[in-house]
Order: structure tokens, then C-alpha cells, then sequence
């Protein structure tokens, strides 16, 4: 009977050992063997790291062996490659994916070309379609957040929906009648519809988007600054993106548009402002006393020959900058790894020193300073935990990202956006192997080429 | 009797006349089904275009239906991508592909890393293995020719065989001892074997590289030149790179760099000089006089904030002006699809004009400009009836190829490296279906991983 008592303890002992030292956590993803760049505030770089995804969430990220203690649905070999934050673009007009590569370097072609056709193409179809196009290109070259500036902006949120990937998105406000607002600044009130119907929503935060200063007025720019506070949403606008627009603001108020739009009263930490080629020092500091975001869209700004944001110098006085590709009929690509390059080069050429701008404060940009530049820096843009499940891995086997001496300088100079293998928004794998699985990407080239021929019978009579 | 004449005339004159209607010629290779960007001197573009391939040599050039008249071993299908020749890199270092990404942005680089490194790391194995793996990333990038700079280059030249592509290969002449001359200006009686033994190669053409003026003196030049009319062999080197070297000339002689080449009579039709940042219009001149081949390497340049070569001027005012990608230390990748990008947007920026440097200006640049620089334009750098057999296929179908309303557009503002699918050098197909054909590329990436070793430890002493 002492025996049996014995034996008895030991196996109930040796239950309550066993489950408390092989107990483990169900989780959804378990990412493994790949060089982690968290881009937390320490800029950690974890080789040989491992990332774990329970629900939408980073539950831990860590060096080889945490993965011990959980049980995964999947795991994710990363066979070496690196892991990092999904990459954010800033600035975008997605649904222009239909137009892409037409009239390129047209001088006006703004006037000459884009407002005609948009007149005649712009429907929610197109807008829809076009914005699947340009949301597959992004998720399989590791966008995971795009910031959007359109018309029917609700078809926009459709197609993020619909392809996996995260949305600011703003809805146009323009003084003259458009596609979706028969009346001058009718897109306030197509905003404040499309804002009640996706202000909850878990992948799209929804904007308004006054097209730019001077294609405004100041009475409806201050009625959308007032709608954006009880809202609690981002404004979205182009800013000091041309000579002429500082021209208007000089001429009138003797202002620079930056000073115009503070003298207004407009900037505060829910604006988000793009291009901002045309700002000087007084502007930079403005922009910072009201907690601007800053999209940089280098591709497009010379692309077009207006110039160079000194982007490199707000960000480096601590101001909210991201990177952005701008529409792609403007900039032509809407994946960021290209973009990191141009910058990362371009401030060097620009300040005339080689050391300016290192790859590491591209990637910067690329993703944590993308959500800072959204206000949205406490759930994306870095790899950490509690943070939203948006990551990216970049395989480094293609002869293009062989060898690596340093992680940054491969994504920043070497890597380009075929390189990204697997994407995930929100804990869900939306792109593995290089192939997306949300969407029939040969319905989508259909689609744009069905899209094609109407676009140039109309372009012929232009 | 008389009818069983009339039928047998009757048959006969069918035989013959079948034989006639429907004889074929028997080819290598047909590729139907593509946009052909012929980069003729009439910059013919043919939509459903076909070219048929005869050995290593272009047979014909045309529209949908000349296919009929041949019968092939390979046919190729396009699938409406864009059917080009093969590019041309200009300029580059290859075996420094074991250095890449090393020390990016370190200013003194050159003698903080870069010699001492080589003078421990260069042997013909390094440079062979970093051949190879050079060559395979242009090779799947549509780089079929190459142009390169470096020691023991008969170790290039055999990787470059190995892999398939076209080589001008340049062995450097310089006044120190050097890892394959102990010598002062050793290379020239290197060179001088290396050009004996490749003299009448198909895929290699051997060259002098005299490394930079400021490291040569005038003495050996003037030999180097003399001996490169004696052999009929290119002489490659980097002229008006910096500012420093500039600052010599104007100290010596009172003499632009250009001007000095040009007074010890060294600039001739077999001359291709890389970089050329530092001219100006009394340079510019100069070289077209003598007819100088021109390497112009964008993104190197820029990366290194040494500024903006005049190639657009130099380009429309006649001269040979080629791309070039440097080698991977410095504008590491050694792809030429990436420079078109750069090079179209950076000389608007630079001019102030949108229009400036059109995308069919930088495809002119990236094959037929290359083959001039390199006074190979009667042999390759178009698609035409007679030249050399070297093709690239784009591919079409991936998103950010969709859609195309202009093929020069797609390639210079949308494609990227990895959009190459298809790749004929000399007749032969080295890649199909974006897979290399002549080297495993494992083993490769192995190679490069097993030097990076070796690489940081030496790095960790400097």
C-alpha cells in the first residue's frame, strides 16, 4: 500500500513537472532563420531571429530557440533572408495603375492628358479595378500599408480589403466638379459617408484628402480640418510640390504655401502632407511645431524634374518622415524597395556627401518613419511586441543579394521588389513563394488591358 | 501512253512546284509573339514582331508571318513581352563581387578598404569565382556584354566564357605592385599574354586598362597606346572621376584631365573612358574628335556623391555614350536595367526638363550606345539582319509590367532585373524562363559565402 502511494505521488508529480515544462502556447506563425531588423527604438538586429505571430499580433520576437515555447499553425523556414517591418507607402494614387506608362515626361501633362482622361475613365469600376492592379503590385513587393488620395475612395477600400493590405485613404476635395462630386467640394460630404462607413474598420483608416492649396479654398480647407477633429481621421494633401504654387502663395499673402496653411490654421498632428519640395527653414519648422506627417516621394519629384524635398534634413531634426511612390502614372512603380534606393542616393548626391543618408535611415523611412508620418507608429512599422502582425520577409538567395555584409545596405542598394517572398498583413500570409493568394493576378492584367484599349481611343483625340 | 505522260508532267511540275511553295529554311531559333525594340538607326519598333536566329547571327528581323518561311529547332514564345537586344555593360569591376555591401558609404573607402583588402583577398581563384557570380547576375538580367576592369583578367575572361556572355576585358596597368604584377605597371606584360591568347576568341575581346591617369604616368600611356594599335585592342580606363583628379592636372599642367590625355596623344577611336564627371565643353570637344568610347555609371556616381556626368549632352552632341554599372563595391548591382531608371530620371533633375533623356534615349544608351562606346556597333547593340545573335525577352506579365502604352516607358520606369526571362548570347539561350542555363547558381551563392568568411576577418583588422 506504502508503495502504491509512493508510485502514485511520483506519477502525479511527474504529470504536473511534465506539463509545466513542455506546456506550450498556440500560436498562429512562427518565423524562423532570418536577420530580424526589428527598427525598434534601438535599431536591433537579431541574426538568426525568430518572430511569433498570435491572432493580428507580434507576440515576441527573439533570438533561435524562443520558438520552443510555442506551438505553431505555421512556420515559416526564412531560409536565411531577412525579416523586417512590412514597408509603408506614404503617398499614392493607386487606382492610376490604369494608366500607367502613358505620356510619360508630357510637359503639362497634367492638364493635357490626366484631367481629360480621368473625366471620361474615372468610375467606380476603374477605380476599383485599377486600385487591385496597384494593391497586388505593392503586396508582393512587401507594401503592407498604402496611403491613398482618390476619387470613390470607398472603391479603393474595397480592393485593400480585397488584396489583405492595410489603407489610410482619402477621399478628394477639389473646387471643380470630378467623377464622384457633381458639386465644387462635394467630396466633403462623399468623405463624411465613406468615413461613417469604415471608421471601424480593422485595415482602413479612412481620410479626407483636399487636393492640394491652391485647388482649394481656405473656408473648405478649414471646414475639413474642423470635420477631421470630430472625426478624430488623418487629412491627406499635396503641399509645396511646385514652383507656381509657391508663386500663388508668394503673390497673395507673400506666404509660402506651408506658412499659408498654418496661417489657416489646418496643420496639426492629423495632416499629412506630400512632397513638400518648395520649404525652407521657417516652413521645416512649423511643420514640426504642429506634428506634420511628411510623405517623400523621391522617384516622382525627379522623375518630373521639380526637385529634391529636403527630407533628409526635417527628418534628421526629428520630423515624421516616410517614403512614398506617388501615383503610377507619375512614379511609375508603387513598391518602396526602389524608392529606399533613389533616397538613400539621392541625399548623397544632393548634400554632396557620400555618408549622407546610410541605409539604415532608408529603411528608417521605408517603415517605422512611414508610421510615424501616419501617426499609426504605436501599431505598425516595426518589428515588436504587441505590435500589428505586418512583416515582410526578403530572400537573399538571387545572385543580385549575394554575399551580405550588412543587412541595410543589401535591402537599400542591392535588393529590388521581386526579391520579396513572403508578406504578411495583419497575421495573414498574403503573399508566400513570391505568388500572392488573394487574388488572380491574370484576371487583374485582363482587366487593366480591357481598361488599355478604352484609354487609348480616348488619348488619340487628346 | 499520252495520258500517263500528261499525268507524270503533271506530277513532276507538282513536285517541283511544292518544293518551291513550301521549302523551308532550316534556322536555330524563332521568337514570335513579342514587341520588338529593334534600336535600328530608324528606332523601328515592331508590334507581333519576330526574329529568327541562324547560327550565332540574326537571319531576319520582321512582322508576324516571316516565321513560315523557316522551320526551327527552338522556337520561342514571346507571350507579348518585349523582344530587345541584349544590353551593354559599359564599365565594371565583376570579380568585386565578393565585396559587396561591404563598408557602403565609408568615406576613403578606396584606401581604407578597398586595397588593402585586394592586396590580401585578389588570386585568380577569387577572381574567377567573382566572375562568375557577376556574370550570372547580368546574365539573368539581359547584361550581354560586359566590360570590365580588374587583375589576373584572364580569370574573367574564363568565367565570362563559362557563363556564355561577351566580354571586353581590360587588364589593369597601374604604377604599383599589384596582386598579378609585383612589378610596376606589370599588367602591360600581362595584358600583353592575355591578349596573344584571346586575340580570336568568339565571345572575348582582351583590352589594356591603364587603371586612372594620376595612377600611371605619362612614359607608359603612350606605350600602353602604341601597343594598342599594334594588337588593335580597346583601352579602357577612368578618366575624370573625381575632383581630386582634376585638381592635379589643373596643378601640373594647367590641363583639364582630358586635355592631358589628349597632349601625350593617347585619345583615339580604341579608347573608352568611364566616369567622365569633371568635363567640360572644350573636353567634350576633344573626345569627339578622337572619338572616345563613353561609359557613363549613374548610380555609381551618384552613390559616391561625385556628381552628374554631362552624357546627355555628350549623347546628342554625337559621342558614343554607353552605360555602365561600375563594379558591385560600388554601385552594387550589375544590372543595366536599374541604370536606365536612373539615368532618365537624374538628367531631368539635372536639367530642370521632364523631357530631357526621353526612355527611348536610355534604351539607345543601354544596348546600341553601349556597342559604340565600345566601337562594336557593326557586330552588336541592335536587332538587325547580320548582326551577332545577342537577345533579351522582358516579360510582360508581371503587375508592375501592366499595362504597356509604351515598351520604352515599361522598360525604363516600370521593369526591374528580375523581369529579364529569356536571354541569347552568340545564338546560344543562357537563360529560359529566368533560370540560368550554364552554371548552378548554389554553388555560386556557396562560393561567395565561403569568401565573406575570410572577407570579415580581414575587414576586422582594418
Amino acid at each position: 500500500m506504502r508503495k502504491f502511494l509512493s508510485v502514485l505521488v511520483i506519477c502525479i508529480m511527474g504529470i504536473i513537472f511534465n506539463k509545466k515544462t513542455f506546456s506550450v502556447e498556440k500560436v498562429d506563425i512562427v518565423i524562423t532563420n532570418g536577420t530580424v531588423l526589428t527598427m525598434n527604438s534601438e535599431k536591433e538586429v537579431i541574426e538568426n531571429g525568430v518572430v511569433i505571430v498570435k491572432n493580428n499580433k507580434i507576440l515576441e520576437v527573439g533570438k533561435k530557440g524562443i520558438e520552443k515555447k510555442y506551438s505553431a499553425k505555421k512556420i515559416i523556414d526564412a531560409n536565411e533572408g531577412i525579416i523586417m517591418p512590412g514597408m509603408i507607402n506614404t503617398h499614392t494614387h493607386v487606382s492610376m495603375s490604369v494608366f500607367r506608362s502613358l505620356a510619360d515626361d508630357v510637359p503639362d501633362r497634367l492638364n493635357r492628358y490626366l484631367f481629360p482622361l480621368e473625366k471620361q475613365m474615372v468610375s467606380p469600376e476603374m477605380v476599383y479595378l485599377g486600385a487591385i492592379h496597384g494593391s497586388i503590385e505593392m503586396a508582393k513587393s512587401g507594401v503592407t500599408t498604402i496611403t491613398d488620395m482618390y476619387y470613390f475612395e470607398d472603391k479603393v477600400a474595397e480592393a485593400v480589403k480585397k488584396i489583405g493590405i492595410r489603407g489610410v485613404l482619402g477621399e478628394s476635395v477639389i473646387k471643380f466638379p470630378v467623377a464622384d462630386a457633381k458639386e465644387p467640394f462635394g467630396g466633403i460630404e462623399y468623405a463624411k459617408k465613406f468615413i461613417e462607413k469604415y471608421k471601424n474598420d480593422e485595415l482602413i483608416t479612412p481620410a479626407f484628402a483636399p487636393h492640394a492649396p491652391h485647388t482649394n479654398d481656405t473656408k473648405h480647407l478649414q471646414i475639413i480640418n474642423k470635420l477631421s477633429k470630430e472625426y478624430n481621421v488623418p487629412v491627406l494633401m499635396h503641399v509645396a510640390e511646385t514652383e507656381k504654387e509657391s508663386e500663388i502663395y508668394k503673390n497673395k499673402y507673400n506666404m509660402s504655401p506651408v506658412e499659408y496653411l498654418d496661417s489657416i490654421g489646418v496643420l496639426d498632428e492629423r495632416f499629412v502632407a506630400a512632397h513638400l519640395i518648395f520649404v525652407n527653414d521657417k516652413d521645416i519648422e512649423i511643420l514640426k511645431k504642429r506634428d506634420v506627417g511628411i510623405a517623400h516621394n523621391m522617384v516622382a519629384n525627379i522623375k518630373s524634374a521639380k526637385g529634391i524635398s529636403p527630407a533628409l534634413k526635417m527628418h534628421d531634426k526629428g520630423l515624421r518622415v516616410g517614403l512614398g511612390t506617388d501615383g503610377p502614372m507619375s512614379g511609375n512603380t508603387l513598391d518602396i524597395i526602389g524608392q529606399m534606393g533613389y533616397v538613400a542616393k539621392l541625399h548623397k548626391l544632393d548634400t554632396g556627401d557620400r555618408a549622407a543618408l546610410p541605409p539604415i535611415k532608408a529603411v528608417e523611412m521605408a517603415t517605422i518613419g512611414g508610421a510615424r508620418a501616419l501617426h499609426m507608429e504605436d501599431k505598425i512599422g516595426s518589428l515588436e511586441k504587441g505590435k500589428l502582425a505586418d512583416i515582410v520577409i526578403v530572400e537573399t538567395q538571387s545572385p543580385n543579394m549575394v554575399p551580405i555584409y550588412d543587412a541595410y545596405s543589401a535591402l537599400v542598394y542591392s535588393a529590388n521588389a521581386s526579391n520579396v517572398e513572403t508578406v504578411i498583413v495583419n497575421g495573414k500570409i498574403i503573399v508566400e513563394d513570391k505568388k500572392l493568394k488573394t487574388y488572380d493576378e491574370k484576371l487583374s492584367r485582363k482587366n487593366m488591358n480591357e481598361f488599355k484599349d478604352k484609354v487609348i481611343k480616348i488619348a488619340e483625340t487628346l
